[in-house]
């Protein structure tokens, strides 16, 4: 680092109980899908943290005891020594690039319904599983407790001898008992465990000073803590107990991780909160009442706000779990005064699904994610061009942007056509949509490197034929044409072009991006999609002043993005909005007044009376381009199909395609395939 | 087997193509949640049924190819030769057992989302992803369909190497590319594979052939194919195009193992097909058709019924996964005349279930199932009594039963106290309700073990307070005095006790199963529990005349029935029965008149007049005897609560508490303890 960079600050190490940390860059615990079940992806994933510079690398989620069996849930696991080699695969990888590798000890209480375990689920009084699971948690006895907390005394020697420079308590996201403890609303106790906060906190006083007794000669100890559960007066809020609680035990841990519950709220997406710091207002009391070092998170991607928030006395480490996963070399970035090469994450929550459906993390800036032991991928380096020089890329989508910045980077001389008058593809007329605009970074991100590189040549308003291309003469070609969405009703529920009246007008997604707004109301969006792109749709139009009926077979708005903890919110905003919905209606026909919907449980039908209809149902793949130049005589050394073009998926799936067509060109076949076949295998001793 | 067993036929050895097996009874490929990920557990259970006396004893699904990726969900796995260990110890330890070990070889086309691998989606045609998944499935080239073909191939060639003796080609379920082929709704091509059903059929045929060259010296080839996928003229009938297909390829296969579609038809609960041998109407033209052997379902437990469908010429072999898991030594009782002793599936689907969640198979009738490697259980066999001579049981619901029952066999004194008029507990209350009459099989297979006893002491109206306990002066005391319902509103939803006017008639399940029934219309039931005794009691009240108002904060009826595939039933029965759904709704309130529910999303809130609320949110515990005896001065060998008392759960996790508390009853607490751990742990070569 040169002496006069101006975020130098954010360089210095810092000192955590008996640990130093090298700088104030800190992933906090995240899931990640890998866990105990993938330990050689994941202990590959976080190295890559520390090499990218984040001085202090954290585990996910880390079940100290069977009766905190996650599973299905792929999180990590500590329950006995049997454990400890796969953790420690992680933390040789991690101080190898001379960071400090952190683990978040946990005991989910009711959010465990230990299905494999089959153990009694324990809470501070008797109630149900925090989601729809046939079995009620018990309240530990005096007994209980006691051994909980050996439980958690023995996951922290255990930790230490894995190697953990760092060890949490976890009281946060709704998710753990000593959280379940101090929330009046899990806890109505009436012995030294219950009522005044002393008593609700006594438990995490009890871990914190036992973990310390266990490892604190040479390990610190961390408090993660939730200071608000931003549900106003019905739960904690930063300013009343949860300020008591850091007062309480202000020099009682080694670190203060602090943020805000429950999940959703936490990791936020941009969709429903734009601003980055997000959670400074809630969180910058804390350094106020204690003197130990605080980490603190908010989706922080720009140094100046970093170094803002540390000059300022909020913070002294800048934590991230998303930012790092968009960019696991965010800090050598700024270290490198290289600001402009951060690939700023963009808040659409795609990590948080991959962990939800208990699959490694996917990201959609980052495609290398997850997929640095399967596919030996690296966020910042890619293999030096071969034999071949030139190669053309048709369309500036997604996967064709990527396709070209990496092959660019590869040293080949790269051509992109694209047909529109700007690039990004679906990146750039989704971002527009209400609630998206941070998708644009994608775009954002690849059309500034490319604007850095002399090997590329960027084409416009070129709609190439076949003759264009064979003409062209160029070697290798890639061909990213994207997809449009289906007009005719053929999707998920109905494999058979819908009746629909000439006279109705009939929308698509493309049209509304394409700025073609409905003429006459009220529009019914038919949603058979079921992802993400139905209630932004209605939510865009109904916020530009159109009367919205909103249908689909699903029985709620959007139910994929339960998995970005999104679908409350959004369903939320479309009631407030007035836009009116029917769930569980199949579109049976469209007639010259409007939609006859079908339930999908009774068949019974009604008609909706509506001026137009927007169909959001399946997309079409465009391979004209492909499958003619491929049934050509001209012989091209590549001709690949990728992207939305090849399948239609999100954005996240494109960039990867694009990605992994620029990886395997002039690849090992071998490589490749062998590639697409490792995983990891359960052990047979 | 004595010479004039009545069923001696069933015990018949059957060829199927090269190989020979024991006896007609077949357990067909089911799924268990155990696959790639638990292959130990996997080998043990399946080895279990092979002792039992299953003759064909088949694994689940089995991916073929990284393009058939069912991660997250739990399948079997032979992508390479790394996989075969695994499936090596299956097959080993049926062969053991004198049983044939079956493989159904699976491509999952759009059914897999290949989340994990992140190939492309194959189908006939390109179309959606069977479930709300943000991807797209690609239609087949030639080259691929070619590269499909060699897959299968190698796969079946691994399966002869691991030691498979029948190797399946799958048609059936919706969940296999070759069924995808042959389903005009799924395949709209217009080359040779696509149009007629000859060509439509192609892909069938090649594989069929294909395996039989590359195995069929060695090994039976299977075809599993569903006849029928019960949608009327909208879809394949069993004497339409079903039958055609099988005319066409009648001796190809060397078995025949034939069903109906999809899996919520196959696999049909009691509540809605009380019918066994259900699929009997649709497959028995099969034998008709061809020679080969002939294997079919339908949740058959009747050995009368399995002798007629053999004889009548109706099936080959006793086809069965259910009844198979309800009791693996089905097959064993009927050869030594035991045939009260038989464990018969209830048909709740509690094993679906799991699978659905990627956990290990769990049984309502069978403790056992899924605990055979992981706690060394076998269904039959139990330890001998240790020291101790003499228990006490309160409470004869399924925990109590199943404890007596074990502890009885252990040989001890078991003294069975009942505070009501009629064993079962639950069991025997929810099974009057509608649809669920099935379900006293687990009361009803227990009761005739008991009363087959000398050892057994059973008090019946025996309501025993701590007082008569201790005086009775045995020293092993385990409760299972279940639970109740609330009535107070605290719930899933709300952990505070709900507003309710006086005057309102408020009742719960437990009201209505005691047959008290609501005096004034409407009857709203407010559903916070979400499981299954909602729907059902909406059905019993409705069924029964009741004008019924269903609220719940769910988007749906029942939604955990998802899981046992009949919450489409469900939601349509209620509908048919004209009960009123508000889905998203919270109870804010009870008032005189009505009640107050609230939008789980915006909160707006609207009254539902009513004459009475049925609530349904979380259930009390009954431990008031086990709390004061623990605290008494009485000390007892052994006090333990169990089941539903010391966490309500399903009726399979009580009967799995009664189980555990039998075993674990004298029983080394290390053994125990390591039990509970035991689990398979990812390699790290």
């Amino acid at each position: 680092m040169s002496n006069n960079n101006k975020y130098s600050t954010l360089f210095e190490p810092v000192k955590i109980g008996p640990v130093t940390a090298p700088n104030r860059f800190y992933q906090v615990p995240h899931c990640c899908g890998m866990g105990h079940v993938r330990p050689q992806a994941h202990a590959a994933m976080r190295a890559m943290k520390a090499e990218g510079g984040w001085g202090v690398v954290s585990t996910e989620e880390t079940e100290i005891h069977p009766s905190s069996d996650l599973s299905p849930y792929v999180e990590q696991r500590l329950w006995d020594e049997r454990d400890i080699p796969a953790l420690r695969l992680m933390t040789e990888a991690v101080h190898a690039k001379g960071s400090l590798a952190a683990v978040e000890l946990v005991h989910n209480g009711n959010h465990a319904a230990n299905m494999l375990t089959r153990a009694p689920v324990l809470a501070p009084s008797d109630m149900s599983i925090d989601f729809a699971c046939p079995k009620q948690a018990r309240a530990m006895d005096k007994s209980d407790i006691r051994e909980f907390r050996n439980w958690h005394r023995n996951a922290a020697r255990r930790a230490k001898q894995a190697g953990f420079d760092v060890i949490y308590v976890y009281a946060g996201h709704h998710m753990s008992l000593p959280h379940h403890f101090l929330l009046p609303q899990f806890n109505d106790r009436t012995d030294e465990y219950g009522g005044s906060l002393e008593n609700r906190a006594r438990l995490i006083r009890e871990l914190l000073e036992e973990t310390h007794d266990e490892v604190g000669d040479t390990c610190a100890v961390a408090f993660r803590f939730a200071v608000d559960e931003m549900q106003g007066i019905d739960g904690m809020q930063a300013h009343e107990e949860g300020r008591a609680v850091v007062e309480m035990l202000a020099e009682l841990p080694d670190l203060w991780d602090v943020n805000v519950s429950d999940w959703s709220n936490d990791s936020a997406t941009t969709r429903y909160q734009p601003n980055d710091g997000y959670q400074t207002p809630y969180i910058e009391f804390v350094k106020q009442v204690t003197t130990k070092p605080v980490v603190a998170v908010g989706r922080l991607t720009s140094p100046d706000m970093m170094l803002s928030m540390v000059k300022r006395g909020v913070v002294d480490f800048i934590g991230a779990a998303r930012p790092s996963i968009a960019d696991p070399f965010l800090p050598q970035k700024i270290k490198d005064g290289r600001i402009d090469e951060i690939r700023e994450c963009i808040g659409c929550n795609i990590c948080v699904s991959s962990d939800n459906l208990g699959i490694t993390i996917r990201c959609t800036q980052n495609p290398t994610m997850g997929e640095e032991w399967r596919r030996d991928w690296h966020p910042e380096n890619i293999a030096p061009k071969g034999a071949e020089d030139h190669a053309l890329v048709v369309g500036a989508g997604p996967a064709g942007l990527e396709c070209t910045m990496q092959l660019a980077k590869r040293g080949y001389q790269v051509t992109l056509a694209e047909a529109g008058k700007e690039l990004g593809g679906r990146v750039a007329t989704e971002s527009r949509l209400h609630g998206l605009g941070a998708w644009k970074r994608v775009a954002d991100h690849r059309i500034y490197d490319l604007q850095q590189r002399a090997n590329v040549q960027i084409f416009m308003e070129s709609n190439l034929t076949a003759k264009d291309v064979i003409e062209l003469g160029i070697p290798n070609v890639i061909i990213a044409t994207g997809s449009s969405w289906r007009r005719d009703g053929i999707g998920r529920s109905s494999r058979r072009p819908l009746k629909i009246a000439s006279t109705m007008s009939i929308l698509t997604p493309d049209d509304i991006m394409a700025g073609r707004m409905p003429k006459n109301g009220p529009i019914v969006i038919y949603d058979d999609d079921q992802i993400y792109i139905g209630g932004v749709l209605a939510e865009h139009l109904a916020t530009a002043g159109h009367k919205v009926i909103f249908a689909t077979p699903a029985s709620m708005v959007s139910p994929w993005t339960e998995l970005t903890l999104e679908q409350k919110r959004i369903q939320k905003s479309l009631i407030e909005l007035g836009v009116t919905i029917h769930t569980g209606q199949e579109l049976a026909a469209i007639s010259a007044m409007g939609c006859v919907l079908a339930c999908t449980y009774s068949g019974q039908s009604q008609e909706i009376t509506c001026g137009a209809v927007l169909l959001i149902t399946e997309r079409a793949r465009h391979s004209n381009l492909y499958d003619t130049l491929k049934t050509s005589d001209t012989k091209f050394q590549t001709l690949e199909l990728i992207g939305d073009a090849a399948a239609p998926g999100l954005i996240a799936d494109a960039v990867y395609a694009g990605h992994m067509a620029a990886r395997n060109f002039e690849e090992d076949p071998d490589k490749v395939a062998e590639q697409l076949f490792r995983r990891e295998i359960v052990s047979l001793q």
